[in-house]
């Protein structure tokens, strides 16, 4: 074998994905049982290395720092999380909270990140599939936690892009989506196997309201809300799963040659 | 707040659940969401500190080493990636694949354990599980892989317990168990989401065969058969889940007051 071919074998085998997960625990197990169902493979070794580390009680609430109801940046800790998964081996490392993509927050992670790791941005990745795979769509709308709608984590990156984002009234936000994921009686966050009925009802609402808004498209931009609804459409308006398109990223950038052909074209 | 208190916070705070995934993938995913699932959580904070790491292709094939089709101890691998979960800061381990409790594998773990660590032995929780809530069982029926069954992991620990282990026929368990768990086309690990109806039909026609050789209870020793069986009972013959025993058992170790109490008194 010619050395060159044996070296990029060798660089080939420690290419590792690496979950900073725990935002929400359950969020990050949706992205890596997606990153497994994506992924060609009939026996437990065709699967791709990966380390996942979950660490919620020392993650600061994303949506608490952005709305400013608390200093500690929980983008520190993610950085150190990050480190951590680079020691590992992880070469790709994917995050599973949009939220936690705040440019606020992810400025302490890429201020640290570690040599010969790349960190694959959900938010950019997600606009990436829609120009991919939409062409022609203007109108975007966003269902996102408080936190990620006040820092405009979507809005900017859509903007940049030339597509129009649809958000919701501050009134709906609120009653609709913050309290689907926060409130600890129905909210996603407590009750996630199955979703409580109310989660699921208000998300739908404003969903309708998106779509009565003229979202042609709908970008399901935080973590929680594929555990509530995971339909690739709503009335015929296609739903954007960020945690699925962050899993085929992180398989594409690892190594397109495993990623498996869907039966659902878009994706 | 007096010293020692603050010094066993910190502690309290150290400790970390590792799982040595990757055998199979699917069932690493299993076990984190039944620690996930048995946590009294209403807040990603609350939920426990876990790490995981997947690392399938290192990892040689344990029915394989064990039924000498290979050389390759997988054992040395999980012992590394014990010690890397240790790095990580993990305190409690689990490994979910009953096969590679086996004698001739799991040795090279317990030969190489890191200080202060402690690892949880799946074979051993589930006997003490029955024994703790199934008083006065005898004849306990076995459902695992051919290599789990020739090394007597769960016979021989059974006997050591005065129970009686009750196993499939030679010709059985090759047809009814390791074709569904190995086989290409319809295989658990192959085809795990939904699992294929010809494992289903397969397993229940076990689990059948092993309550007509009068077992009273039935423990699912391959972390595989979960996925495919998840009800507590056939026909009111219990039957035990090794990853769920598993789970309860990390959690137990971690921190018990983290333990919800489920519906389903058994667990």
């Amino acid at each position: 074998m010619p050395l060159k071919s044996k070296l990029s074998m060798q660089i080939e085998k420690r290419k590792m994905i690496g979950v900073v997960g725990g935002m929400g625990p359950y969020s990050g197990l949706d992205l890596i049982k997606k990153i497994f169902d994506l992924t060609k493979a009939d026996q437990d070794q065709d699967h791709v290395p990966l380390a996942m580390i979950s660490v919620p009680h020392k993650i600061e609430d994303r949506t608490k720092f952005l709305e400013g109801a608390t200093d500690i940046n929980p983008g520190i800790e993610i950085s150190r999380i990050v480190n951590q998964l680079s020691q590992q081996g992880a070469s790709f490392i994917g995050m599973p909270c949009n939220t936690a993509h705040s440019p606020a927050i992810i400025k302490e992670v890429y201020n640290t990140m570690p040599k010969g790791v790349t960190f694959i941005n959900m938010i950019v990745e997600v606009i990436k599939f829609i120009q991919d795979k939409y062409q022609g769509v203007d109108r975007v709308g966003v269902l996102a936690t408080a936190g990620t709608i006040k820092a405009n984590v979507y809005n900017d990156q859509l903007i940049k892009n030339n597509l129009i984002p649809i958000i919701l009234a501050k009134e709906e936000q609120k009653e609709l989506i913050d309290e689907s994921i926060y409130n600890k009686d129905f909210g996603i966050k407590s009750k996630s196997d199955p979703v409580h009925k109310n989660a699921l009802k208000n998300i739908e609402l404003a969903i309708e309201s998106l779509i009565e808004k003229k979202a042609e498209i709908i970008i399901l931009g935080c973590t929680e809300l594929p555990l509530a609804i995971n339909s690739p459409s709503y009335k015929s308006v296609p739903l954007i799963d960020s945690t699925m398109v962050l899993a085929k990223s992180l398989l594409m950038y690892l190594n397109q040659k495993v990623l498996k052909k869907t039966i659902n074209k878009k994706w």
